[in-house]
């Protein structure tokens, strides 16, 4: 069994009965959700799943867990998805799969979220891996620009085709090369107020509990908020 | 003349010859547009203008001002625009048309910002006019209900025939019926950092001069940032 595959399982026996579960999306999160799907399949569990991306839903249905849009729901009780990095200090940050839009909201409206990944994405210091800003396309330019101006390094996210890649909300992701994220509450406060920015991938104060994929077995870390 | 041709006109003086110019949306940047316009035509004076919706490309065209994509420009120099209250400090609420998250655009990247106002948007706090929030349409709800929580009076717009009012980047706008703003700098920042808000209606720090509409005529205030 993959380490991805290990804290998938794990995490699917944080689901209770007759909960509202939040789903995540990526490739550690598509081993979550066939662990809820068998489950569902052999236990009789019975839940209601609030998926934070089109390739999430997809899978869901197709496992059998029964859907409703986020819309439609009072709150969410658990979110379980995946990380791109996981800091010293339990901060993160999430987006290499362009859904972090969505899954901020599920994850801002959930009672604990989970977050499960194998030991590669346990950093010091968050920012080797590229941040993503997803931005609106009016005037993305100058935003662009502006992120120039700071060092930021910022490329603009391409497709397969190398067109411009559009997020499920119709805007387009910059990527931030930081390399080292020393203050990443200052930077989360300046990017939310930066005109033009939808939503960035720093999730900062979120996660409840992490579930770490080791050659030993997997280690779940409660975390306190 | 009315005070909204009035403060139109005015504005129109203080656009230079060879600049980049934001164009503003509503019922007074309108006679704004007229009056550039006439300038161009009769002055042969040469600008490129920046807008900051639909409605204003179309009315910009057919004035004959040349026009560029935000995207398309290394920075504006001036941007003239109404706003929906200036408080006596000079902050101020737009978005009452609906245009606010391209206006808040434009005006970020220019240079000066002038706001034309008859005498009755001039007020000593803002709050009194909805302020309008831009939401991604994923997990309205949810933010709908946190405003409500927080007893913030919200109410989803809606377009003439009763449908949710779509802005031109494809989100909803949540108006807010505070009626008083004590600290808009801390709601601006706690909207900020509120995720599925795209962009919200306040402008704090953000106008340079002020030209207001009275009966006696024109008043123009400089203000300092």
């Amino acid at each position: 069994m993959n380490l991805k595959e290990m804290v998938g399982n794990k995490a699917a026996e944080f689901v209770q009965d007759g909960t509202v579960v939040g789903l995540g999306t990526g490739s550690t999160a598509y081993y979550m959700i066939e662990a809820v799907g068998k489950r569902i399949n052999e236990e009789g569990l019975s839940i209601t799943g609030v998926t934070t991306s089109n390739r999430t839903a997809d899978h869901a249905k197709k496992v059998g867990i029964p859907l409703k849009n986020i819309n439609d729901v009072e709150k969410i009780d658990i979110t379980i998805d995946g990380a791109d990095e996981i800091s010293d200090d339990y901060q993160g940050t999430k987006g290499g799969g362009g859904a972090h839009l969505f899954e901020k909201m599920v994850a801002t409206h959930s009672d604990e979220v989970i977050w499960i990944v194998d030991d590669s994405k346990l950093v010091h210091k968050l920012g080797a891996f590229p941040l993503p800003i997803e931005v609106v396309t009016f005037g993305c330019q100058q935003v662009f620009r502006l992120f120039e101006e700071k060092n930021m390094k910022p490329s603009f996210r391409k497709d397969d085709k190398g067109d411009m890649y559009l997020t499920d909300s119709g805007n387009y992701i910059i990527d931030l090369h930081l390399e080292e994220i020393n203050k990443p509450h200052e930077l989360a406060t300046w990017l939310n107020a930066l005109t033009g920015v939808v939503e960035h991938g720093l999730f900062l104060d979120c996660v409840t509990k992490v579930i770490v994929g080791t050659e030993a077995g997997p280690e779940v870390k409660n975390v306190e908020r």
